[in-house]
């Protein structure tokens, strides 16, 4: 990017209204299009100043939490990169080796941990009705903190994926939608997108995903298509929540039952396994009687309940349907190819290898969407602070 | 705090004489209180420039090596929090990733992750006769690899709980208490503390805790009235101890049989559960042999046994004998509280959820010790070094 | 280290030709003698800045990405000091706790992990014909990487161990002995090395270290002289390697059957256990087909052929046969020392204590050697670069 589109991004900052201080960042469906939009430009600035050396450090000093409640390696990293970029130190909150668990309460762990934090980023997204109540009851210890003047300032607490929402992974999706369509947003309005099941023979995929993905792609004009087979709803409030984005922006959501009905003259499909809704519920109920026989009874139900979805791979025949058989593939990955990782998967090895660069490209956002969200939770003035930092064009590296 | 108040901080360090550098921090029975005093100033000096946002980075790079050999929240993030606020990156040895694991000597290891190291905390605290004693072995290596000019500088060692001690939590639970009262230490002398045993339906809790409040309060003449059932004595060294520092500084130290005489026109009280001493020094024998059935015996017997205690509870109508009702509660947290993290434990919810920000406050103190400890152990002159970060006055976070 | 001695050392890096910029570093065997000989001026570079306390922060951000495939002390911390001096946040990749559990390629992670990484460093050594070739897949994950347009800039791939070298050792290793006889690399010229088998009541140690050891020592004029019981091979292309680096560099490479002959007028001697090849290439194949009561037996069988080799102990009365019976003993640690940390082991106790401290010293190199692999990947002119360290003198701590 040459210095002048970097000097243009950074004063369009200015023609958008947000309020991120001291704000968590916990679903897209609690921010104003300008500010998602504010995400994405701060997103693709730090990574312009990335790919020049120009160092982003604006903090000297500062932890940022990292607490998984379930494996992760992107978004792991992403945070990790991310809180390096802005010159944080990650210290992972690892429930096994702290007090956790000898029976601390949320609301103490989350004060012993944050006095000299800046942020604190957690995944949660096993159980449904749990994750993004947890980062709640994590949100209101903190402020709770500040009121009683035990904290010093707030960290802010950034979702890395809950049951409800997935908003790095679908912010940068988006970011990389746009970049595709020629870079401005609203060159999305009236494109079409099927958010599809696929099939997997792995079991108890999250839904924050496509939940993530129909509650933020209809803020941007996008005609969104959801397809699962029976039994595979997404909850109740997401579907609410994406017919009245779609009104609201010009653009349209519709529910279907096929990935042909789905596919067919889509511009981007985002074919993605993920579990029946009450097996998710089942298992959150099992989970916590600790009935671990009948969850295993469970699982085994689940794979032959999935077991008849088979079909519901996306392949070069499916893709054929698509927007001059072209359609973008986005995946969060990893993908379940069929006859690479598994013998019958979500896409066939073809559609696979056609579109895996565009997949890395796509993931190579989240990094820079995560410092964007954490600069923007912590800084007043976030416009004057990236426009000093490329002005001063300190070096990343080399002295 | 004004800035003048900082400066005024900083001056008086110059009233005090010490002598850290190069020196570990493993009990504070072998620092004078002028040392003592000295860790607090500076604890609350590095407060004040961080609230001030005023950069304390002294370190451009190190490592702050940690070693947890007993689970930890607190006291693991207030080490990576020191650590990262002076610019240092903690770095865990972790036995079980390591070569300790195949057969490494203490010494050995010593010198193998220190040649650019600035300091190790460690925790070992779950055997009597061994953690302190560890931490020595360690201490004694780094001196030696210093003599034999393996090591270009000596890291120092800093107690984050051994068998004896607990420095860095008796010293944020000393600075709480010099600010509760006023801000001056002189305003401890004869005050009461009734630092009492109390029940928890767990097991095997160290003795760290009470015996560095009973060695530490009584160096500043305050009056230290210990007690604890019949089998549940600390350490005689630390009794011994404690007799002493009272002698010396015009406190009192004694120890009574009951909750209710030792709550008795109490200023502050520290009800706390810890270990039958039998039980320690037979678990750490059996420990020793391996004897792994043995020891759930022994845990079954403790429990009975510890059952017996259930009545000392830190409640409403106790406190009610302390000065005026209103005498200061303190923990270390955890803390077992009763109908709330279990059906019967240390204190009541009602009196916990009255202190329940108290205890965060004195929680708070802890980063900002273990930040002096480290601090002054690598600095010949931290008193200039100080005043020179407040003048240049180079702001933490923004640029 | 005086002034002007940095000076001429940083001046005498002019002299060398080297191309390690953008390079991964795999083997010793594939870089030039010049190559060899600016990683270990460097590294003594970066100790003598350390010491004069001169920063050589030279990257304002980046990640360190270590991936442990086996267990790791030195090597573990020796990286985290490298990635710390130079100004990088080390990050693990668990694979426990990544994604990779759940299927992900090694392509696929290599670029997930990478996108704001400057170093990757690998150990990967219990396999033949694995850890080299994992590296390799890194390395060409990478490429494609940069290729594909995905990495902004590519990371470098180091080798922190694998089945064919361990060069951050060898060269450790390597740099204690240019001291040892004076500073200068051609005083190694004609001095004699026994790397010989020694026994160990341990099973199946890689054969990376006297691999690493006949590969590079004979780049140096080095008298090689290689002993092991029947059976315990190294692989057959090191072998050839050091047979042709011999003959170009006037050394000489010889494989002898007892340890006697080969200590004999040798000025050092390097007493090491490792597994017999076919253990270890069976090892390897069961490995893979999940056997694992198999390896069991193959365990119990290795370590009734190793008994036969229990005179195989580097001591006093062997000590004797060497140059004036005083050769320098050399060992990458731990070391099995007989009746110290096992009944009978590779050395005696009164051998290693008389070379104790000299050990520590060896050991103390690598950071430094790693730090140099660092800096030299990602910097395009590291003379100039170190030159203006120096220059700029930056207090490494201290405000």
């Amino acid at each position: 990017m040459p210095p002048h589109e970097i000097q243009h991004l950074i004063a369009s900052l200015e023609q958008l209204s947000f309020n991120f201080y001291g704000q968590d960042f916990l679903l897209t469906s609690e921010k104003t299009t300008d500010e998602l939009q504010t995400v994405m430009k701060l997103a693709d600035i730090l990574r312009s100043l990335f790919v020049q050396n120009i160092s982003t450090r604006v903090f000297d000093s500062g932890l940022a939490i990292a607490q998984f409640r379930d494996k992760s390696t992107r978004t792991r990293f992403a945070f990790a990169s991310a809180a390096n970029l802005l010159g944080l130190s990650m210290q992972e909150l690892d429930e096994e080796k702290s007090q956790i668990s000898h029976g601390e309460t949320v609301r103490e762990t989350a004060h012993m941990i944050s006095f000299l934090a800046e942020t604190i980023g957690i995944r949660d997204d096993m159980f449904i009705g749990k994750g993004n109540s947890y980062m709640r009851e994590v949100a209101r210890a903190l402020d709770a903190g500040v009121q009683d003047g035990v904290l010093d300032h707030r960290p802010t607490v950034i979702n890395l994926q809950c049951d409800i929402d997935h908003p790095t992974q679908s912010l940068a999706d988006l970011l990389h939608l746009v970049h595709h369509f020629g870079g401005d947003p609203k060159n999305l309005r009236g494109k079409k997108i099927a958010m599809t099941w696929a099939y997997s023979p792995s079991y108890g995929k999250p839904l924050s995903v496509p939940q993530g993905i129909i509650t933020l792609m209809t803020r941007f004009g996008m005609n969104v298509s959801l397809a699962h087979p029976e039994g595979y709803d997404l909850l109740e409030p997401t579907l609410a929540q994406a017919k009245a984005f779609a009104a609201q922006s010009g653009g349209s959501f519709q529910i279907v039952h096929s990935m042909e009905e789905s596919f067919q003259d889509a511009d981007v499909v985002y074919p993605k396994s993920w579990a029946p809704f009450w097996v998710m519920s089942q298992r959150t109920e099992l989970l916590e009687k600790r009935e671990h026989q009948k969850i295993s009874q469970l699982e085994a139900e689940c794979l032959t309940n999935n077991a008849r979805f088979k079909s519901w791979e996306c392949n070069e025949s499916l893709m054929k349907r698509t927007q001059q058989g072209e359609a973008l593939y986005l995946h969060c990955l990893p993908a379940d190819i069929s006859k690479v990782s598994c013998e019958a998967g979500e896409v066939s090895a073809a559609v696979f290898e056609k579109y895996r660069v565009q997949t890395y490209l796509e993931a190579r956002y989240k990094p820079y969407v995560v410092a964007a969200l954490i600069l923007l939770g912590r800084f007043r003035d976030p416009v004057t602070l990236v426009d000093s930092l490329y002005r001063q064009g300190t070096r990343r590296i080399g002295r």
